[in-house]
């Protein structure tokens, strides 16, 4: 926080100021595509080990950064940590993906949930936070981000990963004030756990609505937008001054109520053009994306091809951060980052003037 | 053909014209939440034996038209028969879903690809439609269908149903000339194969787009879209009169184009509100959807509070035909399919006036 950030570039797109070319980090960009992260993977042992062991979450935030110069560190953890802290005990099993122990399959589980103290509870976190961000020395800003209510919501209702979402949207049909209890639990518990990643450094904030676009349109609104936009309004007093970015997966009809939202930015995948989105959203709000994740399986040129057209889509390099539109994948080959990562430095001189 | 329709609300709805309540089917009508299906899909032993063998794809095709008075048939088969045809060596695995033995992965392989002759190498599906069409006598409309070119080929490409569709993409960008050199024969066989279904007695013809919303927006404009197009504008010629519906899944962000396709009738998924969809699309152009199809695991009760939503955001009966946002799922209570058609048949009295 006292440190300046040298490379504020990221900071000034989100306030859609003029930059020199728009800022570029990669959700989910410390990650098993990463030789060096698989080595850390390996010495911290599992998965949740090296979410909790402050000291690795760094070494492995910081790796992308020194490998591709990307313009922001985003903190290694899982949106899950809050739902864990919460009691449900998550596990994560090879191949299959996190899962509760204890998943809320009757009201009465919902209605004995607490809201985590950060401090205490998720202290591996904030102190994972304080971590990066003294190793960082302000080379570039952190983000640090969270599940929004709806998304966590689903995991802690289904007790894993859904296709269909039946439990959650049963709930949501049969008994939506139980379900409405359930979020505003977690408004308070994100809302909370967004405030104090801010207080222990995070520069920037980011709501992962990774399953908003499972729902239909008014319950999208319902369930899934009012909720982060009152985490959005909590933030405003509590980490006054801090962007927040507010990325639903698959919910590109919603752009327009989602500009509404206080965000600062709003993250799009890749299944719009950034113009037609920008057209959507107004002039106002930062737009972050929206490169398809399987571009970069295609040869180098045609991984810059793309990031050009994406980047002329937008035209002007003011409120744009690229990105892709969902998170990097596995096998992703390292010199199609690369090639990426050079497009956005180099042809933005042509692109955006 | 001659047999003339006794309930034609689904044709006139095509047409946009005035019912006395919307038309009601159901993408996957003839599937697995039916005993009478598992039990005649237990008699043919497998899949696909049920999809090759006429009676039985009649038998199946009739079963929710008898139990819930749907007004429109839907043949029993599979959008995989025209690769199959092809000679890309079809089979299903149970809980693993289709996979072809030959998938196409190399260019050769792309150029050697035939148009298969319907009336020979896929007469098991004519000689459906022509079973159906004699038993049925009139009742309601039979509707035929094909996969679009881009679904099949990444079918035919991946070899399986995929999640992130990498080959397919890849040849996208790696190599666009043969993807379109594939797409171009894929266009031929599905026009020629709706033509021919059309000939042998289908009333109206869908095409089936389930992964166009795995494409970029220009993508979905060129790999998807415009093959569509060239379907729809062979069967203008070779089947003229007859309705086409157009479905692709996850595309909400493209109706203005899909509407400007030549397609009597959109499908639309349930991530956009109806009358957001209908101002998108203008007064001509029947749309079709759009009800979750996990709301029928919540309560009787609130299945028809969520249908009277729907059809109250469309809201006059012409230019609607209600279906789900997507096919129906296996586990799906029977009551709530009763409770559905109940809605549908009732409750518009209310909401269309």
């Amino acid at each position: 926080m006292s440190t300046p950030i040298q490379n504020d570039r990221l900071l000034r797109a989100l306030r859609c100021e003029a930059v020199d070319r728009p800022p570029i980090w990669l959700m989910r960009q410390a990650g098993r595509y990463l030789p060096e992260y698989r080595a850390t993977r390996a010495k911290a042992g599992s998965f949740l080990k090296l979410c909790m062991t402050p000291e690795l979450a760094c070494e492995v935030t910081l790796q992308p950064v020194d490998r591709f110069g990307f313009d922001a560190a985003i903190l290694f953890s899982d949106i899950l940590t809050v739902p864990n802290a919460m009691g449900l005990g998550l596990h994560f099993t090879d191949g299959e993906g996190p899962a509760f122990e204890h998943p809320l399959r009757d009201v009465a589980a919902i209605d004995r949930l607490g809201v985590p103290d950060p401090e205490t509870e998720l202290r591996y976190v904030m102190d994972a936070v304080r971590t990066v961000k003294g190793t960082l020395a302000g080379r570039v800003p952190l983000i640090g981000f969270a599940g929004s209510p709806w998304t966590l919501a689903t995991y802690m209702i289904e007790g894993r990963g859904s296709r269909d979402f039946r439990y959650a949207k049963a709930l949501r049909f049969d008994d939506p004030a139980a379900l409405q209890r359930l979020l505003a639990t977690l408004v308070d518990a994100v809302g909370q756990y967004l405030a104090a990643q801010a207080a222990a450094g995070a520069d920037v904030l980011m709501l992962f609505d990774s399953w908003g676009g499972a729902l239909d349109a008014p319950g999208y609104r319902k369930f899934s937008l009012v909720p982060m936009q009152r985490i959005i309004a909590h933030l405003a007093k509590a980490a006054p001054g801090v962007p927040v970015i507010l990325f639903s997966k698959g919910c590109n009809g919603q752009l327009a109520a989602q500009a509404q939202s206080g965000a600062t930015c709003i993250g799009v995948d890749w299944t719009i053009e950034l113009a037609q989105a920008r057209q959507t959203v107004g002039p106002n709000v930062a737009l972050q994306g929206n490169l398809d994740p399987v571009a970069l399986f295609a040869r180098p040129e045609q991984v810059q091809a793309e990031v050009r057209r994406v980047l002329a889509s937008h035209g002007r390099s003011a409120g744009h951060v690229f990105n892709l539109g969902h998170g990097i994948l596995q096998h992703t080959p390292i010199e199609s980052v690369h090639a990426l990562v050079e497009a956005v430095h180099s042809a933005t001189q042509d692109v955006v003037g």
